[in-house]
């Protein structure tokens, strides 16, 4: 197929790459002439605005943006509905909230254009591994666009099948990497949740190896402590225990390159979707402790101190007497 | 009654205080002489040791040690044992862990001592309002105490009474402000629960305060920014509000000595009983998520970055290729 | 003073009270005329309609409205606007969502109409107790309303004055219970607050007494279980402890009455104000454990099992080859 | 080697097998005559008892402990230490707690017997994949024990080798999937971490499946409802997303047989392990909110309502004047 492809960032142009390399067409756009050149080089087909790409694509036309959620998707969709047609298809594969999704789709309808949007977890191993897909849209139109998606995805690979799977009851799409999760915004939403779960699961390995790491501490009695070695226990757990996975996988390989981790300084950036999984929550009234408490440990990581640790100290002082002297 | 107060620190000192004030009498004794020669000043008959001490108690002699838990009263309590008669009582007032009280009142039984252990909460504020008091004990070495206890409690003061209490039903001393909590360790073990519900109430007004004071960020958009006055803040809600506390008083004279509270770092200590609240949680399976919070808030408050938090920024490193790019 | 006031439930019914018994007029409607003219009877000038309120007013006109948030105080502030004059005063005591103030302050200012948000605090016992009030506003109309807002509040009362408070530096009203907390707004985002902090504290308590029943347990080895009583462990911290709450002497008036508490199923409503501060929480990047695991233990008290308690089982027999053996 | 094998549970039974298919002699024992005589047909030597045992294993002898941890583990250890000459091993390969090792390893050291923990991670799928080994003891104790823990181990088999790992920097056994994780307790120390992890990683999943499954509420506007399919969603999320992981595949497995569920009912058990790993964090002053929270949803799980449900209705009814009416 051919698919105009807006934002040329590391994700947009593995993208493209990995559609080019199984054979279809690219035309490519972005702010950055230097990066269109680039893809130009490597096969694509240069686009210097988005009026020439429209004019660069088949009817229907196929938009792919690939930009920073908020703004620049924003504004790039607005701008490209003007110049699309009756029956184009416009793709948002960055991470938009997907109420934002929702809005959207249902303004593009009444021009008679479609909107699909792709969730994306791989992160830079995707144009390696494949892309993993989680996808919204109506029906026909995520039909028509299944061989863009087939070749983004992983595929079947050596990843052993799940038993089980009863072929009539699923969608046989699963197993290669992607789905049609449902109407437009149900792709980002699966994949918002996705990211609220890796959070959590980042923050149990974290505390894991937390308390493995204070084992040595000097403040517990001599004969209580241990000193672990952080970067085999890591590698064991890889090999045939409960908790494996790819995150662990990461860990080990950041574990062996430095133990001590030094060269991170443990600010820890969140993205919106771990924020607005929490907002997910409390609008369908779900206790989520842990993924939220995985939230803000990030958030805690970036502060030294906050006001509430002051105003601890403060009332100590009141009912102690002392800062330092417990109640 | 006559009573040999082993521990003349700031508690030890005003406890002994208030009960001469009231008509008792108080053999005094202190590793440091000079507290005792303060204390002897003061109106008490100074001892010069643990056997000094005895030879001037009636009988039964009435031992209250008033120590740091673990070390010094574990061993304090160890010599007296060995000098006491049988039908002498020891208390322990200070802040043991209830399943020590519990091993020695066995121990003790075996010679024919009863021990008493009283959770005392009011902090340098007892001396004047009187010790809220929670005892655990047999009944009539409880009941023989009553002139203590009565003397060192607030009594009712003019606090409103409570609606719908019935006399038959309950415990009359609870209204003076102590109260038979039950056997030994009883008394500890409900006054490190009042602790680490304690802990729970003030991470609440930290974290309140916390999202009152963030409001005026310069990272939110600049019409949603509010510049809040938190002393007037405090103030507001002691006076009708649902939250009104003896906590937030304290909160309330804090800020308005220094709105910012800058002569506080942020450093939080944490004594024994917010700990124990949680094992004790925790072997009876109950679910305490803001008891818990509220003493991990505190931890965290005292290191500058957790081994956890670099972590977290290795795996984002390894699925992201940039510390700084959220996936 | 001379006030509209719209919504005569119970707030607002006492509301209106607490202002004529204080020489104010109030004119007054609601939907149900019967409450109308209960109203009327003990004072008021009953309206028929908001039209023939309007004719009632003073110019300008000040109107409170008391309401549910959401629909009705929206709808009701829109048709009070059309009627408006230039000049005029519209309040929301209610419960609104701090955002809508926000809005609606800057649509009314462009018909030259004033908006003021009043949080309110002191449920059924504001009539006796008077109200804590949060105000948001510009100045020059809280100046104006302030005899309304000194009738409703508290009043200094005979709770003890502050110290360390420099006249100075912060606002005489917050010592009789209101304050002008800033723009329209940030007196029911204040108020917002104050809910989440309550959540905390009930939660805090609600731990802590788990705890002391589950004492009794028989799970537990039987030395140490205590049976403790919950009634006069509630009087006891009301008296002289650092604990001490005007929540906690309704813990321990419902502990008086019942205490089992047999005639609560606990399934805890939540109001939106524990949800929109978290959501203010997360958007100023504060973390928040306490409030948030409050708020998650009232909806977790509203369901029988999750469906994520159903996916821990079958994981758990997927990896450990039976639901009951743990791993 | 020739080992002793006491307890021939599930986990006994299969670890006999996995040694005798690779050449090692197995002498067992249990309580249970069946299984003895169910092993012996399978190749083991059958003891009729632990003095049986004695006489048929070599010197020094090699006694591996496969009981539930606690009483039987104990007195069995116990029974063993009266009968094991000057240089025996005895190995616990159950899941006891890492204190009790330390204990016992000081104990046995006076009597010339070593001690040796293995925390063994892979349940009923070990016999198949091999098992993951943490193990504490001296080190040339463990040194003699490798060609057994080389046995049981799964290998290296097909998964990756983590990139950056520096032979002479690293335990090569930790490829294999067992390591030498230090001192008697190290072992079950590591061991129980990683349970404690897993509870935290399997709560996130459960969250993260609660919030798609409700975001088919009836209580979200129609239109922002999606009807999500779990089962698909579990095994897109195994291709090439960044929370692939062995726990999801198994969610994945439980989903494609049943995506409601139904045949759970959601009340999950917990082991010692996540209880022990929060004292842990406690004793090292390590803030584990993720892996706290996790063995609190299991408590949660496990009761209707909590006397702290009421508690908060009860208060909600003091100062509301209503349970159903929120603040």
């Amino acid at each position: 197929m051919k698919i105009g492809l807006i934002g040329l960032g590391r994700m947009g142009g593995n993208i493209a790459r990995r559609l080019m390399k199984n054979g279809h067409e690219v035309v490519a756009f972005d702010r950055s002439e230097e990066a269109v050149q680039k893809l130009a080089a490597d096969g694509a087909i240069a686009a210097s605005s988005l009026d020439d790409m429209r004019g660069k694509l088949d009817t229907p036309a196929i938009w792919w943006v690939m930009l920073p959620a908020g703004g620049p998707t924003e504004d790039t969709i607005a701008t490209i509905a003007d110049k699309a047609s009756d029956g184009d298809i416009i793709i948002d594969g960055g991470n938009s909230f997907y109420k934002d999704d929702v809005r959207r789709a249902k303004t593009l309808a009444e021009k008679g254009i479609h909107y699909v949007d792709v969730g994306t977890s791989g992160g830079v191993w995707g144009l390696e591994r494949g892309y993993c897909m989680m996808i919204g849209g109506d029906k026909e139109t995520v039909d028509l666009l299944d061989p863009i998606f087939e070749t983004l995805a992983p595929g079947m690979g050596d990843i052993v099948r799940t038993s089980g799977r009863i072929a009539e009851q699923v969608d046989p799409r699963a197993e290669k990497g992607y789905i049609h999760a449902g109407p437009p915004g149900a792709g980002h939403f699966v994949k918002m949740v996705h990211n609220g779960i890796e959070y959590g699961l980042m923050q149990a390995y974290a505390e894991g190896f937390d308390i493995l790491k204070g084992k040595a501490s000097e403040n517990l009695p001599e004969d209580e402590r241990f000193d672990l070695n952080m970067t085999d226990i890591a590698e064991v757990w890889r090999r045939g225990s409960v908790i494996s996975s790819w995150l662990l996988d990461l860990t080990a390989i950041g574990l062996a390159k430095d133990e001590k981790l030094e060269q991170f300084t443990g600010s820890v950036a969140d993205s919106g979707e771990g924020q607005w999984t929490i907002d997910a929550a409390m609008e369908e009234k779900v206790p989520a402790n842990v993924l939220t408490a995985a939230l803000y440990a990030r958030y805690r990581s970036r502060v030294d101190h906050t006001f509430g640790d002051k105003l601890l100290s403060a009332m100590r002082f009141g009912f102690g007497g002392h800062v330092e002297i417990p109640q």
